[in-house]
């Protein structure tokens, strides 16, 4: 963790030889200092994926001047491609609902400083959270879940209102409509208490409980138009047994919930998370 | 790990006060020193469930006699009960293929005395492991599968002839027919390469591949007719990534599939699996 | 997690034939109903631990007719015994330091009911937590360190005062002087940052780092004269790698620790933790 | 896994800008297919440490000519490098006492093709094993233990007789003479059963129980003069309790054992472990 400011670029193009020559060649030249490098070639797509983390003060131009000078070799080699800037804080909008594991780890994590972000605001559909996150200086936005359509048009605007780079569902309960999912591909994280893709859909731990597993676990995902079955981020479990009634699942379920939402939340804010179809490239 | 004589009781009945004093009581009165003892209350069918280890040298009279005394107790609660000797090593008839990883560690276990059993056959529908497994001076039958039903005729004939106590189907590969499943029903164990409900039935690192899991597991299971849903007796994963092929996940999974299926093992022979409709109690 | 009122009985005594049943034919022949129970007979010391969690609506008296009645057993045996009643609170008294994320654990567990404890008051050597912990509206006491023998006086004295069961130092990163050890034996309980006995005293996630260990720990036990080295209630690891600074470890060694306390303390709390000379009895 | 040859490149220099420009870009001139990249800079040395995985027929020279021309980067940035070729596999010489767990572990994954290598012999200072390993087709040298300095001086003439390039000391319980692990520094591995550096020396697992953990480990490390205190390549732990005695922990341990050694050995086999002071790099 080092705070002097970073360009991260992350990319993805056919395979082929030379891509890492190219662009660590390109870096070189002007004297970039790569701090942490990673790739992936993914057999069953024939692409290339790449991040690369550059020292900006290691480089004589600035970011847009980088960008403009890459383009070249991006076009070569037919890349996607991005550069996050560690000086421009990436901008969580958190959704709840009333329980507020999840809430109270992230916002923990923000407050200590230990996850880079803004949180410029949270939305609920339920009145119970406000004091604990205006304490946090952050504004609280209610939002009634009577009229779906109206109440996510609401959120959308909202989302949209306050800059929202990533929509974080922390235990938000409601399923997004489609046409938001496709709007905001990549851009809405979820935590589902369950080891998907076992018990998708409501009550997993009731499912687990009847089914009798072992372990039980929790999912953090991207969110498609298929409930529950986008690309997965991160994932944990933890032991039970035959003692363990649904309510110890849900207890110990949501100490799994918060520290895998928060790892593939920390992935996704520092750029490692790419997407390849319907699965993750995960640079940790 | 006591290598004296011990009687292991478990049994199940409908749950009411008085249980556990009733059993302690009548050991209690006997001098019977009881080792190990376990507890549990399922709530959902209302039953009692419950395992005593009793040093055999500290009874006045012998098994016979024990049972003989305590079917008293048993019929005033209603009990299922059954009483293992120590001194009679349960008899493991193991079926392969022509993988043997599970094979190589039961085998392992078996020879240096870890897993206190009796081995009096492996059976496989292939010829490819009857060197190593005669090497142990087990008998070794190559039973093909071009006639399934002949081929499971032949199985279960041998089972019994060898007096086997229970149906170890080590990576075999093979669907058991539902009626041997019923007669034999929780005398047959399974290692099933993932961690389930996810994934039943064919390639499961497959469709855990597709899927893009970030961890794999296996789970060891009694066989029920219905194909990999009979009551889980462990489970267990490990993390993969995505730079991961199927290959790697396979190699990965045999390591989680016999230390699984060991743990399994050791349980059921040591009476510690109790069968609750479709779970089990695992007295650990 | 059943909320209708129990006694938690909890004893040791010598090992020999018999406790069990006259424990639980005690219980029995007044009609009470055994929700857990527990045993370990410990080989080193010859002393049989017990554990028997028992509904208080099933029994036909109260708790001082109870606990007068079992003295009878008690003696026999020679029993060191206690009777935890859950309508009564146990107290926590919560010393904190500047780093709050175990502060910040502990404090949502409690509010959100999965902790089932009065947090009477939190004392700091620092002020940077007042704010966090009024919100909660837990009175909150600044004893500075610079006169050590004041501050521990006051600290005791806030402890008593207000009625303290066990003190809880969630990252207090002061040695609490022996005779307090003492005084207080069984009810102090300190998070380590490190897998004890590895890498004791300070900064332990430096050791760690120069010995170049591939996981690091944290250890939640029960505070003696002895630094560090007092009987562990729980442990858990988390994998690093190379590349991972000593920040990164202080970074994943927080969720660590704030998961065992919790875990370690949800063990004292529920009087599951017997303390056998310097090791303890977890019965989960 | 791939199965065509495969040239692996490692490296160390002192870290500076452009060191993966100029060795990917080497490779990129030459048409070289790399499959796997790794990088690491140690902030405490300032070194930096790399590794190339590159597909021997997509270039167009001989392994020889490659090394020739590489010497020019190599010299230009002060590197310590070696290439590693696929079609040699590593001479694997295996050392054991009477414990054979790890040793079948080994020999599995030997004989199944898991672990690519080549076992020229295995030495033990009993006889016990000898039916089994040369069951396999392996010589068998039984070296007895009563004059240590002979017995070592012919275990060193062995090793060097069948031209081996590791020795693995798989539960072999004697202690290396100081000149020998001078000598092959980086070529003699062990597995401690023990979380180090906790419980160094004899009868970790006594320790262990006398001390009260609640998590037993082992690690597997490079052998230096200094006992148990070798750069650590892989460690893990298993969860035991109050109930373990520490015949219990033996055998918990012995999974553990096996599973951290097969994983330390698979990576040093592929030349992902490189030495930093007394530290490990993990190319995993």
């Amino acid at each position: 963790m080092n705070s002097s400011r970073r360009y991260t670029l992350t990319l993805s193009c056919p395979d082929r030889v030379g891509i890492v020559a190219a662009v660590s060649g390109f870096f070189a030249r002007h004297g970039g200092w790569i701090v942490e490098a990673s790739y992936h070639a993914d057999e069953a797509t024939g692409r290339f994926f790449m991040r690369q983390e550059i020292l900006a003060d290691s480089l004589p131009f600035t970011l847009e001047e980088m960008c403009e000078k890459f383009a070249a070799v991006a076009q070569e080699f037919g890349m996607q491609w991005q550069v996050q800037d560690s000086a421009r804080k990436m901008r969580l909008v958190v959704l709840v609902s009333k329980q507020d594991h999840c809430l109270n780890d992230l916002l923990h994590r923000w407050r200590s400083g230990e996850l880079e972000v803004d949180i410029p605001c949270v939305i609920s559909n339920h009145e119970d959270l406000r004091s604990f996150v205006e304490w946090h200086g952050i504004p609280y936005h209610h939002v009634p879940m009577e009229d779906k359509a109206e109440a996510f048009a609401k959120i959308e605007k909202l989302y949209v209102q306050y800059d929202g780079d990533t929509m974080v569902l922390a235990r938000f309960m409601q399923i997004l409509p489609p046409e938001l999912c496709r709007k905001f591909a990549g851009h809405v994280i979820n935590i589902h208490h369950s080891f998907l893709p076992s018990f998708m859909g409501a009550k997993p731990y009731h499912q687990a409980f009847e089914r009798g597993v072992k372990l039980i676990g929790a999912t953090c995902h991207y969110v498609t138009a298929d409930l529950d079955a986008g690309p997965i981020i991160e994932q944990d479990i933890v032991r039970i047994d035959h003692g363990d009634t649904v309510d110890d699942m849900v207890r110990y379920g949501r100490d799994i919930e918060k520290t895998v939402l928060a790892r593939g939340l920390r992935y996704h804010v520092e750029s490692r998370v790419l997407i390849c179809e319907n699965k993750t490239v995960v640079f940790k």
